[in-house]
């Protein structure tokens, strides 16, 4: 075998390890007996162990130093393997350990800490945890270029958090100007009344998974305290919640686990088991569940059939017809809570945590000054004073995990539907005819082919160029959302 | 650390790593998607890979070289890393590839095979797979014994063929004569009448479990197509099957697995994820998976209460009283199957595995010569004439991937639940009034602590020794069947 045919074949194994600890990550949030938590966290610890070793292994830079080859998706391999090995390599294992240690434990602290209302239970966990995040971004950045960078990349290859800021700046210009639009109009929109029974909001959403090409005999539906997308390849699960009071809850969350799975689902079977075979990004990942749940989903038309499926399945929603439906499902109301904003508040929430995390790792914030400093740029952006930590620095559970480079990939995603959505319109003048039978096949097929079926192939920035035929541009979000709220409230 | 400590914590690490390939197997047979089959071996060989590299890791033998301990439970954990190191080690890389690639193939093969009634279809294969068993007992006997020990000891440490021959031909005769009073006698056992929902088996089954000790805060119960059992320490899940004509089988095969999963539930953490914390051997597992199914659960005093929870879920059983419910429970008859043979027939069918699978390792008998061979001992053992190879020689799944030397555990299994039932009725006298009320806790309690707990740290034949006070003898069992069947038959 060559160095390349080598280097390949360890990195399969390497994939399917990756895919065992995804299943056992599925299992512990789904099946997983309460009282095994302990065990599992070390058969997971070791599982994650022989993927450290196996991601630093010399034999790989050995393999990589004399690989080469002529294939376009092998050179695209070679770059993600690259990109990973420099990784691996750059960090001493003792600051990976003490992270996994840390993170692990912060978690639960927390979770406490949010039950109990009291940020200062959290801090010396977020402390700690910052300042191992610190290291672990300078020995990324190597000199080159902020930590923050550095940390950004394993989310969102190939782009700053310059060029995220300069595109979030053009954003927030606008969503400020049509969120004030919205919330002075004098337009009351409905809300849902009814009893919605939770077995039936799984069979809702199992229909209109499917509908939306989420492939049952590669993935499953179960329920989780939250929902997730889980797997690659020919085996990627999801995750929903139910509330009886709320169904849009179950049905949303679906919908947007769903348009993860598909992407996964989606992919060139020939990258399956490569680096390759995977969704590129954690934004390009974001753009098909968004663009699944609100530019699809919470559109006019498909509003209209999703109505008279509900209607079938629950009886009288307490809402006068298919309009309110739709006004209900996209109600706009300012709230403490990013993953129950609606589009128009949605990105705010991620660009004020974007800017703290930053301020955060360049040593601009301290942790100490977190909880005010959230309180007044919520207050400044939304109009509302922050009530209590669960509502405000405490919501998320990101940061506590280690997840500092991570939010505005949401953000990311967001524009990067808008950017799909209005090339795929301009080529599928019809979708809205589909969309209100509960059809979504030559959407679905539109993304497969220009966006999912390459997996890692192409780079983020690049991946979205290609489809849409223009670099990534916050205006057709902008465009879209204007105009849709601007229908519904009558501005 | 100290040579010892570091092998422990190497050991911790793949022992926790063998758990993962457990849920793995799981996944497979309860909750994988169909489409994920050929992904998912690619998965579990990668792991297979990682933990045969583990098991024969030069450090292992560095480490076994200089590793020393006072402590009673440390040198049984010595004793059974130097048994797992110096097999890998006997084992060329390649033999062990070509028998996993063998037997993976010939799964599929055997079964097309008995759906076709054509063994000539799993000749080829059976005959691969021999020649590679063969070669791979030379390589384990390494010049010390039989090929064939040297296979069954993987499953039954501390025994030979000719022991287990010695015991199985006393055995034998002793049911021979049983058995034939029995089909003499002027007795027609009732069967049940009616029909028994599914959904309701698995709540009557689920309830069954509990009451014999299995916890389900460390375990679940799910429906698959075989009944089986996984996992150790805190996760350890049964599977079962429901059948609406037979509701014996789903309750019978719950009740089976949990003597196994109870068995690994009940060991003592001080051995979890060390090689003391799984059930220390197959026939030593089967003695509690068939004390719980047979001597408990098909005993006269539980199956009055079990007549009374039926009832009351399925309404009139066909049968006149509880005395009827026992007799249908304990029909006795002649049959081709295995796996739904009476206490009677069990072991005969054994027998003849055992000896036919000898003769195939030591090449006295040929596998072209085995269909027949099967035949003529079914008939002069069973007085039926074999109808059909599914009913024959392709029933059993163990051959086809590469279990030689395993059937005689299940026979090993009767005759241990035989002394244990013995010694515990001796100690438990009023243990008959517990099992009319649906209870087994001082059954349960008492090989917690003769048997269940000590995990892998005595060897079976110790263990039963000084669970029962008497080395293992098959007089037990055959007391025991013949006081039982005498009196259902009035012999």
């Amino acid at each position: 075998m060559t160095a390349f045919e080598e280097l390949m074949a360890f990195q399969r194994e390497t994939s399917a390890l990756s895919q065992v600890a995804g299943r056992l990550g599925w299992d512990q949030e789904t099946m997983m007996p309460s009282g095994a938590a302990a065990q599992r966290s070390e058969e997971m610890a070791a599982l994650e162990a022989v993927l450290h070793a196996r991601r630093s292994d010399e034999r790989v830079g050995d393999w990589l130093e004399t690989a080469t080859t002529e294939d376009p998706v092998g050179q695209a391999n070679l770059r993600e393997i690259r990109r990973t090995y420099e990784r691996a390599t750059k960090l001493p294992a003792k600051l990976s350990a003490e992270l996994a240690r840390e993170t692990s434990l912060a978690q639960g602290v927390w979770a406490q800490a949010r039950a109990d209302e009291d940020f200062d239970q959290f801090a010396p966990s977020l402390s700690r945890i910052l300042a191992l995040k610190q290291e672990q971004g300078a020995a990324l950045a190597d000199g080159q270029g902020s930590a923050y960078d550095a940390l950004l990349v394993d989310y969102e290859p190939g782009t700053t958090a310059e060029t995220i800021g300069a595109m979030f700046a053009e954003l927030r210009a606008g969503l400020v100007v049509l969120r004030e639009k919205v919330l002075g109009a004098d337009v009351a929109a409905p809300e849902l009344q009814g009893a919605f029974d939770e077995d039936m909001q799984m069979r809702v959403a199992e229909r209109m998974a499917v509908a939306f090409g989420y492939d049952l005999d590669r993935g499953r539906i179960d329920r989780a305290v939250h929902p997730f997308s889980s797997g690659s390849g020919t085996d990627v699960r999801i995750t929903t919640r139910t509330d009886a009071r709320d169904p849009f809850n179950c049905l949303f969350s679906t919908i947007h686990e769903v348009g993860h799975a598909t992407y996964e689902q989606g992919i060139d079977p020939q990258h399956a088991l490569t680096k390759l075979g995977r969704g590129v990004s954690m934004g390009v990942h974001e753009s098909q569940s968004r663009i699944y749940e609100n530019q699809f989903a919470r559109s006019r038309a498909f509003c209209g059939w999703l109505y008279g499926e509900m209607q079938q399945a629950f009886g009288a929603l307490g809402v006068a017809d298919a309009d309110s439906f739709y006004a209900a499902v996209n109600r706009v109301a300012p709230g403490y809570i990013r993953t129950e904003a609606d589009e128009v508040h949605y990105n705010l929430h991620i660009m004020m945590r974007f800017d703290l995390e930053q301020a955060l790792v360049s040593g601009d914030l301290a942790v100490g000054d977190l909880p005010g400093a959230w309180n007044d740029r919520f207050a400044a952006d939304f109009g509302v004073v922050v009530d209590k930590p669960s509502n405000g620095v405490l919501q998320d559970i990101h940061w506590s995990v280690g997840l500092f480079g991570y939010f505005p990939t949401y953000t990311l995603g967001n524009v990067y539907a808008g950017c799909l959505h209005q090339a795929l319109r301009a080529d599928l003048p019809d979708l809205d005819a589909e969309l209100a039978a509960g059809q979504t096949g030559s959407a679905t097929a539109w993304l497969r082919e220009r966006v999912q079926r390459h997996g890692g192939l192409y780079e983020p920035i690049d991946l979205i160029t290609r489809a849409t035929g223009d670099a990534p541009s916050v205006q057709p979000l902008l465009q879209y959302l204007d105009q849709k709220f601007s229908a519904l409230y009558r501005l």
